[in-house]
C-alpha cells in the first residue's frame, strides 16, 4: 500500500500518517522527492486488515490518494494460485481443454417446452441446459418464474434428456432447496453484489456460475467470487454478460471481451461468456459467440428456444434450435484455430 | 405500443404482426409511408400484458423495433398520480415544503458512537439518524457491521437523542425483524433489483428509503419502486446517491442531480440525494448537498461520523460534526431561495 | 418519423403538431389509443429536412417524443446501399474475401525505425503500414510527431519495402498534403466529429480510415462517415477501437467487438478493428485480434515497434516484430473457421 | 512517478527499470515489502519528460503499473497557481465574486433574431452573448450555421444592445478571422482535444471559453487547458456541459456537477456550467443552473432563443426570453446564499 500526501502537505500530517501505519506493526518508508511526499508501507499486509487501514489513511488530512500495489483479494488472484483451475459440473469441465456450451431457454415456461429445449441442445452438442424457474425481472408485471414447479420440470427434463441442469437463485433461503433439483447455480447479474446470496452459495458447496453485473469492474467482480470461495468453495465460474452500453439503440449491453484476456490472466477461475444477454438480438449472437471463443473464453452460455416468438421473456435474443445447431457446427473450427479441442 | 419494422420487411411479415396483436383483442393500425411501415397498437394495453407483447412482437421477423408510447409502470408514474405524495416518518414529512435531513454514520461500530452521532446530528437539525447494522460491503475482508446487535444500540440511541431511525436492509428475511428497530428501511443501491427484498419491504408497510442504483436508469429505477408499491405500499422515497462515473480518479460516483428534476416531473414520490456517496470524498460533499436542494431535492442523506479517521466504513467521505453542522446553517437560504421552508 | 405526445396534451396541442406536419406538405396520421396520442408522419422525408423538422417539432408544447422510423443517414446506409462495399488501397481490398492487416508503430520516429517496422510488418505478411507523423496527444508536453519530416520518411519506408502507408491527419488544412505522401487517410477517434476535417477529407477523394468515438454510438459515427461520403467519395473504412472503459484498472478502453456484427448488418462499408489502443496492453492485443476477426471483421490495424521499450507513445501496446509474426501465423485459422480467406 | 512490479517479477527486472530512471538522471528508491516490489522517483520530473519516461517504464517486462504522484499538468494546476484566477471579457470577471451568465441562441439565424436575443438576454441581466456561425452538426443535412456572415450580425447586433459577445470556432484557420469579430472564443465539447485549435486558441491571446468533451475525464479537460496556456496565454474559462447519459431516455447529457467543486479545488480557473446541453429539454434547465452555481460554480451559459420552436437548432433546450427573465430573477438568492454576489 503506498500513500500519496498533497503537495501542501505539512510534515506533521506526514508523521501522522507514519504513525497510523507503524500503531499496527507495520513498517512505513518515507519516499521524498518530486513536488509530494509517498509513504511506503514495506510489510504484507492481511487482507482482512486492508480495507480499515485504507479507509483510515484516507480519511486522515492531507493524504491525496491511497494506491494498492497487490491485489486486495487472494482466493480468486491467479498470485497465489498459479495453476488454472477445473470446475466440472455433471461430466463437463469447465477450463479444461474443451469449450463447454450451456443453453437452453431464457425461463422454464412448461415441461413440453424445457423437454423439447434440453433434446435440442443436447443434441445439438451442449453439454448443459440452463432454463429459469426464479426469474428476476425489471418490471413486476413481467413473468416472474413457475418458481418450485419450474426446478421440477427442470430436473425431469435433465434427466430424460441426458444432459445436467443450470438455474438460477435469486434469494439466499432458496440455495438448499435448489441445491436438490439442479447440477449447477446460477447468480446472475443483478445480485452479483447480493453478499447474503453469495455467501449462501459459497456454504452450499454447489458449483456457482457467477455472472459479471453491468456496471461492475473486474476487482469489483472477482470480490464477489471472493465472497463465495471464501466459505470453502472452490467451484467458481466466471460469466461475461455484457456492461452498460453506450449505445442502446442497437445493444442490450455491451458485451466486453476483453473481459475474457484479461480475467484469464489475473485470475485462475474458468470464465465463459453469454452472448445473448450480451448483445441482445439473436442475429447477432453467432457473431458475438465464435468472437468469445476465439478471445479464449472457456465456454459459452446461449438461450435457445423452441419457439422464439412465443417465448414469455428474452425472445428477441434466443436463437431457434436450427441457428444453435448451426453455431454448434461452426464452433469447432474456431476453437481449435486457437488451440483448444472442440 | 408502436411496432416498426425493417425497410425490407415483407407483406406477409407484417400482416404476421397485425396478427399477433388482434389475436389479443387489440386493435392495430397500419401507418404507412416514409422507407417503413409502422404499426401502431391503437388499444389501452394492461401493464402486466405489456413485457410478454413486447417480447412476442419483438421476436417476429421484419421487426425492428418496439416503442412505448405510454411508460410501463403505473403506481410510480406521475401520469397517473398528479399530486406529490408525502411520506411521514417519525415526524419528517418527504416530499412535504420542508426539506428533510438524515444523517449519521455508515455503521454502527459501538454504543457510544451511534450515540454521539445521534445527538450530534439532532442538535445540528438532522431529521433522522441513519446507520448500517447490516453492511454490504465489496470485499468479504471489510467489516461486514454489527447485525443484530447493531439494531439494538441504533433503536437504543435513536430513543435516547429523540430522533427517528434509517437503517439498510439486504436480505428479504430481516425485513419484519429490521421494522421492528427502526423508522424507516433503507435498501441500498446494490439491491435496488434485488426483487425479493423490494417485495418483501413492500409487503411490511413500512416506510422504504429506494437509493438508485449506479448503472440504472431512471425507468428502471421507478420500477424498482414500482415492485414496492405493488405489494400495497404507499411510502416510498427515492434516493439518488451517483452513478458509475466517468472519471475515477477524482470521484467514486457521479452524483447525478438530473435525476432531481427529471424524477421530480415523471413521479409523483418524493426525492432525495446521498452526496457522501455520490462523490465520495468529504471536502465536496457541502458544496453538491446545497446544489441538490438548488436543484429541488425534498431531502439529503449525509454520512457523518464522530471521528472520520477512525470509522471502519467511508470514512474519507463522512463530514465532522462540525462540518455537518456548518452545512446545516448553510443549507436554509438555500432552500428558502428555491421557494422552499426551511 | 413518429410524434408521441405527453398522456396530459391537449387537443389543441396535437392540431398544432399535425399542423407543422402539414405545412411542409407532408401527410400526418393521428394514432389513438392507449393512454397517449401519437401522430405519424406519412410521407418520405428528405434526409436534409428532417433534422429541422424534429428540432421545430421536439420543442412544441405537449411533444413527449419524437422517434425515427427509418435512419436518418442515408449513403452510408446499408438500406439503400445492399452489396457490402470494397475500398482498394495499394492493392489491399477491405471488404473484399480477405482479412486487410495494417501494422505499424504509433509514430514515426526516425527514419531507420519506420524502415524497419515497414519491413518487419511486410515481411509478416501485413497489407499496409501505419505511422504517425501528427500525434494528438493528451499532453502539450508529449511528443508531438515529426510533421512533415515524418511524412517523407513514411513514403521513402514504404517505397523501399513495397508497402502501402497510411497516417493520421488532424487539420483539414493539411489534407492536401498528407494525400501527396500516403496511400489513405486515417481521422482519428479524437477528431471523428471534426466536421471541417471530415469534409476535406471526403473531398480529397483519398481513402479514409473512420476511427469511432470513444464516446460515439453508431449512429454518431454513420453521421461522421457520412459527411466523408456526402463530399462525392466512396472509400471510407470504419474502425472500432474501443469506447470508454468502465474498468479503468485493466483496460484503456473497452474494444466494443459488438460493433462488428452490427455495422455490417445496417451499414455497406468494411468495418476493421484496433485491438492495441482497444484494450491497450500489448499482452492482450492477439486474443482481441482473432475475437475481432471471428466476429466477423474485414481487417484489423495492430501496433507494432522494433522496440516497444524505446517507443516515443504508446510502447505499453506496441507487438515487438516476433510477438506480430506470431499473430499473423495465427490468424488465417480463425479466418478461415468463419468462411474468411486468408 | 511510481512503478509497481508484478508479484512475479524477477530482481533483474527491478534491475532494468532502476536502470532507465537513473540513466536519465533521477534517483531511483526501491520500495520493498508486501508481495510485490516498488520503485520510487524519488525527484523532480519536467513535465515534458513524463510522458516518455512513463511509456518507457510501462513497457518494461515485469511492469505491472505507473502511477503518478504529483499531476503532470502545471499550468492549470492550482498546485502552483494558489490564488483564483480572474478572467475578464468585456467588462464581466469570470472567477470574481458575482456570477457571470452568457446567454443567447444556439445560432445566429438572421439579423432580427440575433438582435432580439441580444436585447432579451441583456435587459435580463446576462453580460455576454452566445450564438453560433459555424455550427458542428452530427448530421451533414442539419443546418450548418451562417458562417462568416453569421460573424458579423454577432458584433453587429452586440454592438447595438451594448453586450459582449461569444462563439464558437471549429477550425484553427479560422481563429483570427473569429477573433476581429468577437470578445471571446468558443472551443466546443466536439474540438476539446482538437489540438491544433487548442493552439491557436492560445497564440491568438484572446479569452478562450474551453468545453468539456462528453468522455473526458477532469485530467483529459485540464490537459486541453494546459495547451492553450502553454501557448502564453492565461485566459481560459472551463465550461461542464455534460458528459454521456447512462439514462438516454430523459437526458441528452448526464450534465456533471460534481466536477464544479473539483474543478474549484484542483485548478485555479473559472468554472462555468452548461445546463442547457448538460439535461436537453428546456424544463429542466433552471432546476439545473440552480444547482450549478449552489455547487460553486463561477457562472452561467444558457440557450435563450426569442421562439424556440422556430429554432433551426437545438430549440428543444433553449429558454424563451420570459422563462430566461424568470430565471435572472431566481439566480441572485441562490447566489447569496453560497455567498456570492449576485
Amino acid at each position: 500500500m503506498i500513500v500519496l500526501m498533497h503537495a501542501e502537505a505539512s510534515d506533521e500530517q506526514v508523521d501522522v500518517v507514519v504513525g497510523r501505519i507503524t500503531s499496527r506493526g507495520l513498517e512505513a518508508l518515507r519516499l521524498p522527492g518530486g513536488d509530494h511526499v509517498a509513504i511506503g508501507v514495506a510489510s504484507a499486509i492481511r487482507p482482512e486488515e486492508r480495507p480499515e487501514l485504507e479507509s483510515a489513511l484516507r480519511a486522515l488530512p492531507g493524504v491525496a490518494h491511497v494506491a494498492h500495489v497487490s491485489r486486495p483479494y487472494k482466493l480468486a488472484s491467479r498470485e497465489f494460485h498459479a495453476a488454472s483451475s477445473v470446475v466440472e459440473v455433471a461430466g463437463a469441465a469447465f477450463g479444461g481443454p474443451g469449450c463447454v456450451v450451456i443453453a437452453g431457454p431464457c425461463a422454464v415456461e412448461s415441461y413440453p417446452q424445457i423437454l423439447a429445449s434440453a433434446q435440442a441442445v443436447r443434441s445439438a452438442g451442449a453439454s448443459l441446459l440452463r432454463g429459469g424457474a426464479f426469474k428476476p425481472r425489471t418490471s413486476p408485471y413481467s413473468f416472474q418464474g413457475l418458481q418450485l414447479e419450474g426446478l421440477e420440470m427442470m430436473k425431469a427434463a435433465g434427466a430424460e434428456a441426458g444432459i445436467g441442469t443450470v438455474t438460477e437463485v435469486i434469494d439466499a433461503h432458496d440455495v438448499e432447496t435448489v441445491c436438490a433439483y439442479v447440477d449447477m447455480l446460477q447468480i446472475g447479474a443483478r445480485n452479483m453484489q447480493n453478499f447474503p446470496l453469495l455467501i449462501a452459495a459459497g456454504r452450499s458447496g454447489h458449483p456457482v456460475l457467477l455472472k459479471r453485473g453491468p456496471g461492475a469492474t473486474l476487482d469489483e467482480f472477482l470480490f464477489a467470487a471472493e465472497y463465495v470461495l471464501s466459505q470453502g468453495s472452490s467451484r467458481v465460474v466466471l460469466c461475461e454478460r455484457g456492461v452498460h452500453p453506450l449505445d442502446r439503440t442497437y445493444m442490450r449491453n455491451t458485451l466486453d471481451l476483453n473481459a475474457v484476456p484479461i480475467l484469464k490472466d489475473i485470475s485462475h477461475l474458468p470464465v465463459i461468456v453469454d452472448p445473448s444477454h450480451g448483445i441482445g438480438q439473436a442475429r447477432y449472437v453467432p457473431a458475438m459467440a465464435l468472437a468469445a471463443v476465439a478471445a479464449g473464453a472457456d465456454g459459452l452460455i446461449v438461450e435457445v428456444h423452441p419457439n422464439p416468438s412465443e417465448a414469455l421473456s428474452d425472445g428477441s435474443q434466443s436463437l431457434t434450435p436450427a441457428a444453435f445447431a448451426d453455431l454448434m457446427q461452426r464452433l469447432p473450427a474456431v476453437a481449435q484455430a486457437v488451440g483448444r479441442g472442440a
